[in-house]
């Protein structure tokens, strides 16, 4: 028989799966013989059951609980439901990973009619017993039944205007008799029974109910951020009460063994003499520093800072604890590694180290990669944001803070910020043709596209904090100003944006630059002896290139040649090319381009001084660089000479009806052979220039994009080697080049096999990879994607972590038909998915050689490659 | 050491793939001691040798050229270039399967300066030398060279209008000789260099040309809509001349061995006297009918009478031969299978198989699957077609001839259709909004679009004849009319479109419906015995569904519902639905459109009988159903009580940026489950009546597209299960149903495994798969699939003929996975590719249990079903 129900003193913190970690914990500290309030724990795998009956408790979960209830009052010496010493508990969830907040809690369950007198008897404190069951009423009523909190407010209410008090505590046990008796008229009223006086029946309910909350849609939410599982489950644990809240030498508080935004290695914590937990929580008293708690209760805090000194010895990390002070004596309620910023994480990971507690490697497994974000990026000051409240948020498309005007256009938005204004770039979503004004603008907010929507995606490349898919926000171009939740924005107005948690604040919020300590250098130096996958950047400029070195990038693995068309000096000229009605008209508008791409890539490779480069040919649509407005077409017409019927005409013969699927990547390159070739030579001259100019031994990684077939790498890649070729003896040169493909398309992944033949290295584009296998489009899926997480079919962002099911199946068989056709293929990843932690430890295991990844991700990426091997392990 | 060249006598019929069809036929007859000039051939292998090392001819194959060609000078006693008794020798190609006229001949080789005076010498014959002489410099010229014929004709018409002669035979042995120079001048200005004079440069020359016309472009065009891989190569036959045009005892001819129009046993054949094979079919002279060859030179019928005989019997087909009789000597130049009509085809089969010559299984094999097409649509009248001109060609998207007046909206060719006039719709594109008036035509012509396009899909499953993609087509809606290459058709003229070719023809050419000959059911009989698998249908309505029944179908694969919605009185309604705001109004607008989906489906279970109904639920965006004009906005808002901004702004909403990879398919019913809801009680409700009114078991196949997670499909499921249950429990019916699955999203191919938990049949959407799989959309894929088809990067239309490499590896890999799940899954195939034979015998090879395909593909299929298993054996 399955064993669904463990009492504290049957488990350990070897089997946080089952008990989850909250249980875990109190069991090890059962055993290590600590004053824990004892309890039982009904098991993960009791609330799988549950839902894998279609939310049903089976009658042997029940019965185990029945029996481990029986057990804990012969040891708590009380009984359930008694009118001399009633045994009161609470409920609470605890999964494998801490949720916070996420699910839900019930104290002083076991309180009934007769209960609370014998509980009154008992602590010789009426008030406390009535006051601890309208309490528990209310509490049981909204967590359990799902009656409205409010529901009950108006009978207090009432019954405190009817007394004339003003505050609770003035409350009398009479006055509090009445509020009771007013709840159970609201409870039976609303739910048509009576408030059940079985504390059993009382029991099963809330274990129910924090089963239940495990799929509330905050905890949905929750974990599709934290990437947790569903399958998970939660345990819930079963506590007997202690009270901090009664009278002055009880007490209850929370405290950190080190300080978790600094690090610094000091007890910090705050309590409250005569309260219960959720008073320190709810701020309406102030809590007092734990330091005081030696001079109003010594004995309690010797106890306690020995047990905490204890306890981060034993579990070798910062602990969080909780503990309650009942009548002088100390309970710890819970303990568990304490979250913490990721300056306190890196600083506190060193001196664990230092101080010999732990490994080096200990010390990179226990780090959050992705906490490592928000420690790069400028960030708001903390005590302005405390007092500020958001009036919008949504997805966080990329880290950092940025305060500034609001601008609707990106003309408006460049020429503000050639005014030395900051700006902040509002738009109901970005395009290629917006990129100046990108790049002008601290920050930008869009009110649709995803993770991965064009926005997200170049904000990230450039560090520019973006707030993205915000679909309140409504955008009046015309009228120059914009809403947002009863907001109205002008032009010109203030707004600051947290690209961290997705933020959006009214006014001008002071920003704070990211310090880069000592510690993370550390963290770094070590995580780099320990990884071997390589860590490369998506770079298309100089600038982003040596941010990303200077995160410790080791090469480029993506450079996007498309973006450098778009400043105004060069937009013309692909105008023209593509308004060229012959192949021969079509190589004078790219001998004209030739100059400018030269120069982009010298940029970049004096950046990169020999570093790997790899440089994606031309791949969007063409149309993405053709005007819209007839006014842009009618001054392209003049330009060219033609009129604006035969632009117009042109322009329109380019619309595609799904343009991700249409005319774009190699495809351009087998229409127009010449787009390649210019493209080439550009790559080549640069090369070789630079390599004369600085000795730079540059060897250009030339990656075509969207190959799904061998025989149209083949042919794009002879178009390439003919001309790197006539290029090398041209300049006299013998430098050498790769040419690879980028792996993004699912038959491209099917016949790796063959497509290795041709190419030098595979470089995976997950993003489009991802579009294809799931069958939809980033920009398109947030119609759908948020009813597919409410109804748990996906639980996490696909665009976001890559979907090692589907995706990576695809991901394993290139990288292993590659391999099998050239066994030592380079193999990289390219896409959004490349900062990922799991994702590159998914690459990781599959051996790639490297990922690659926006600049600010290129920590992240060098410490998730180290917890890859050290998982592996 | 590779053999690379073959003397005839070296080879047999067995060694087609080798020698080439005309080759190995010339080998054999060779070896039965036929009068054949003799010869030798250049295997296919050595034409694969060539393109594989970059268009180089080895020196070892240029050897064994020259030791071939001196056994042949020594068997023929006469010597290449010989100034007494010259070797002329002919040049043509010859693949592995016949492409007639695709690829270049070269005739009377080895004509020199020298060569021509010992040829004049040898046939008494000088005029006749130099005739030859000056007919062979201009076709090496224009075959090997690429110099343009017109270049001579130019000094050929001078010569005659010099001399003041009118017909070309009148031109005496002087006025060729005089010609003869001419041409070398031309040639020597053309090309910088003399004539050759050596013969063994010439044949060179000529053999590397035949090897080159393989990768011309309309041999790549051939093969791809002939299914012919580029792998395969073609061969060279060298074969001695013997000359027909050597006086009145000397012909040429070609002769069938049954009639190829009607299939009747009788010799059908024409010659002429004193001709060379190209004046038969150029055309110039009226050949004589074969009978009448008895008369004039009897000897040599005779002798072709019996060789005829011989052929047809030991081919044990009908036999199409070239012969050349040269001073009454009967030469055979050629023979093979002959291409034929499908009605020949048949009733050729079936007397084949009743003499006895060829069992069931061999005539099955026999008949090309695809040319049934022809015969089940109604074709235009033969002798007025061959009168008319073709003014433009494009895709044959839907076989059958249809003739009509123009019309350019859906509306007003509804309107015609309605006054009782045939219609031909012409539109750049359609869309569901026109499908009414695509029912009230005729036939239609598209500018955009391919072989699976709106049109072309719709189209097929009328049965109305389409052209699609016919880019030439310029539509200019206000002037009501369209231009197409120079003619100008305005709204109300007659133009005929030949859907079967991809044809357009100005005015209104008469045409016949298709007889089903008896023929045709016996091939049926037989395919039927021995295919396994089963051949269903794509069908929307009753009528489409009869029509199947009549051609074979044994069950509905896919029934398309939301075709069901686009008709007059129900949009609105689904309208109605799109633009609620909450679920109740939505359901209560889904509530109206029940008995109109009821209906639909009662109709379709009545007319199949019992047979097995697979119906998909609603699969296209929901912006297709709504108004994209203002006026059509308007009038919406106006029925709907809605302002005119709310509405467009609805409207607007449902915008995407790739439609085909957005809010659609099953992600509808997983964000409004009250559609699936509403479509399920129409399904069960129609099944149960029909049952009750008719007797007919009614096993409705509910069928979830676009899946690609097993919690999706099971979300969805969940919903028909509880619907349908509750219909069975009000109507009291115990009737059975099933839920199963589109597979149609590489994912769900990857995951095939996990979904199979939850579905009871697959049915691939192959049509969605190869777009997602090769990563472009059929609709955009026009834009860049000649450059590929051209630089044979694809050889066929992967939207027609199932990619077996690529998205091939996905369905076998959803069929495998699917079955180890549940090893008696239930597959079947619904894309359009159900009805190509090829990607039949593929699904036969992989085990699905059915194909499903358009009604009048359904013979097709059953044939190709057939010849699967035959081939397989």
């Amino acid at each position: 028989m399955t064993k669904w129900v463990y009492l504290f003193k049957e488990g350990d913190a070897s089997m946080r799966n089952l008990l989850g970690g909250k249980g875990a914990n109190l069991a090890e500290m059962t055993k290590l013989g600590l004053p824990i309030p004892q309890g039982f724990i009904v098991t993960t795998e009791a609330c799988n059951d549950y839902y894998a009956r279609g939310r049903q408790v089976t009658d042997e979960v029940k019965a185990q609980i029945s029996d481990a209830l029986a057990e804990l009052e012969k040891e708590q010496g009380k009984k359930f439901g008694d009118n001399e010493n009633p045994l009161l508990v609470s409920i609470r969830s605890g999964a494998r990973a801490s949720m916070p907040g996420m699910m839900d809690t019930v104290l002083n369950l076991g309180l009934t009619d007769v209960a609370v007198e014998g509980f009154a008897a008992r602590t010789g404190n009426p008030r406390f017993a009535y006051d601890s069951y309208r309490r528990f009423i209310q509490m049981y009523a909204d967590v359990v039944m799902e009656v409205s909190k409010e529901k009950f407010d108006v009978v207090f209410d009432a019954v405190k205007e009817e007394k004339g008090i003003s505050l609770d505590t003035d409350l009398s046990a009479d006055d509090l008799k009445e509020i009771v008796k007013g709840f159970k008229e609201v409870y039976k009223k609303e739910l048509g029974e009576d408030f059940p006086q079985d504390p059993r029946e009382q029991l099963l309910a809330s274990i129910t109910a924090v089963f239940r909350s495990w799929d509330n849609p905050r905890a949905i939410y929750y974990r599709r951020m934290n990437d947790i599982p569903g399958s998970w489950g939660t345990a819930v644990n079963v506590q007997a009460m202690v009270f901090g809240n009664m009278g002055d030498t009880s007490g209850t508080g929370v405290a950190f063994t080190r300080n978790p935004s600094t690090g610094e290695n000091l007890m910090y914590g705050e309590y409250l003499i005569n309260a219960q937990g959720e008073d320190v929580v709810a701020g309406i008293r102030t809590p007092h520093p734990i330091s005081m708690l030696e001079e109003e209760l010594p004995e309690a805090y010797e106890d306690f800072i020995r047990i905490a000194d204890q306890l981060e010895k034993h579990y070798k990390d910062m602990q969080d604890m909780e503990f309650t002070v009942e009548d002088r004596k100390l309970y710890i309620l819970q303990t568990r590694s304490g979250k913490r910023t990721a300056h306190a994480a890196l600083r506190i990971a060193c001196e664990l180290v230092e101080d010999g507690m732990i490994t080096k490697e200990e010390a990179i497994s226990r780090i959050d990669a992705k906490s490592l974000d928000q420690m790069l990026h400028p960030g708001f000051d903390d005590k302005v944001l405390k007092a500020s409240t958001p009036i919008g948020s949504a997805l966080p498309a990329s880290p950092g803070a940025a305060a500034g005007r609001v601008y609707f256009t990106a003309k408006t938005a460049k020429e503000a910020g050639d005014r030395g204004e900051r700006v902040i770039l509002v738009r109901m979503e970005t395009s290629p043709e917006d990129i100046e004004g990108m790049h002008a603008s601290e920050g930008i907010l869009t009110a649709r596209g995803g993770m991965t929507s064009h926005a997200a995606v170049v904000a990230r490349g450039m560090g520019v904090a973006c707030v993205s898919g915000c679909e309140a926000v409504q955008i009046n171009e015309e009228g120059k100003y914009f809403t947002l939740n009863g907001n109205t924005i002008k032009e010109g107005d203030y707004i600051s944006l947290d690209g961290s948690a997705g933020n959006v604040y009214l006014g001008d919020i002071p920003t704070v630059d990211a310090e880069i300590s000592g510690d993370f250098n550390t963290i770094m130096k070590w995580a780099d002896e320990i990884r071997t996958l390589k860590v490369r950047t998506n770079a298309d400029t100089p600038a982003d290139a040596a941010k990303a070195i200077e995160f410790g990038a080791e090469g480029i693995g993506l450079t996007r040649t498309e973006h450098m068309f778009f400043e105004p000096d060069r937009i013309p000229k692909i105008r023209k090319m593509i308004l060229s009605k012959t192949a021969e008209a079509r190589e004078a508008a790219l001998e004209e381009l030739i100059p400018f791409q030269k120069q982009d890539f010298k940029g970049i490779y004096e950046v990169m001084e020999g570093r790997p480069v790899t440089i994606r040919f031309l791949d969007p649509p063409l149309h993405e660089f053709v005007p819209t407005a007839d006014e842009d077409i009618k001054a392209l017409a003049k330009d060219m000479g033609l009129t604006f019927e035969e632009v117009k005409a042109t322009c329109e013969s380019l619309h595609e009806f799904n343009p991700m699927m249409g005319h774009r990547g190699c495809r351009l390159a087998v229409t127009y052979p010449e787009i390649a070739r210019m493209q080439t030579r550009a790559v080549m001259e640069a090369a070789i220039e630079v390599k004369n100019e600085k000795g730079f031994n540059i060897i250009p990684e030339i990656m075509i994009p969207l190959v799904g077939e061998k025989r149209e790498l083949k042919y794009v890649k002879d178009v390439v080697v003919e001309t790197a070729e006539a290029v090398k003896k041209e300049m006299g040169s013998d430098i050498e080049y790769l040419v690879g493909t980028m792996i993004e398309i699912p038959r491209a992944c099917l016949l790796a096999n063959e497509i290795a033949e041709e190419a030098e290295f595979f470089s995976f584009g997950t993003n489009d990879l991802t579009q294809m296998t799931f069958g939809f489009s980033r920009d398109d899926a947030g119609n759908f994607l948020d009813a597919y997480y409410e109804n748990k079919i996906y639980e996490s962002d696909p665009f976001a972590r890559l979907d090692q099911d589907g995706v990576g199946q695809l991901v394993k068989m290139a990288a292993e038909k590659g391999r099998a056709t050239k066994p030592n293929l380079k193999l990289g990843i390219c896409g959004e998915h490349g900062g990922d932690p799991s994702t590159i430890e998914f690459c990781h295991n599959v051996g790639l050689n490297y990922v690659s990844c926006s600049p600010f991700r290129v920590p992240i990426a060098r410490l998730a490659a180290a917890q890859a091997v050290l998982n592996k392990k």
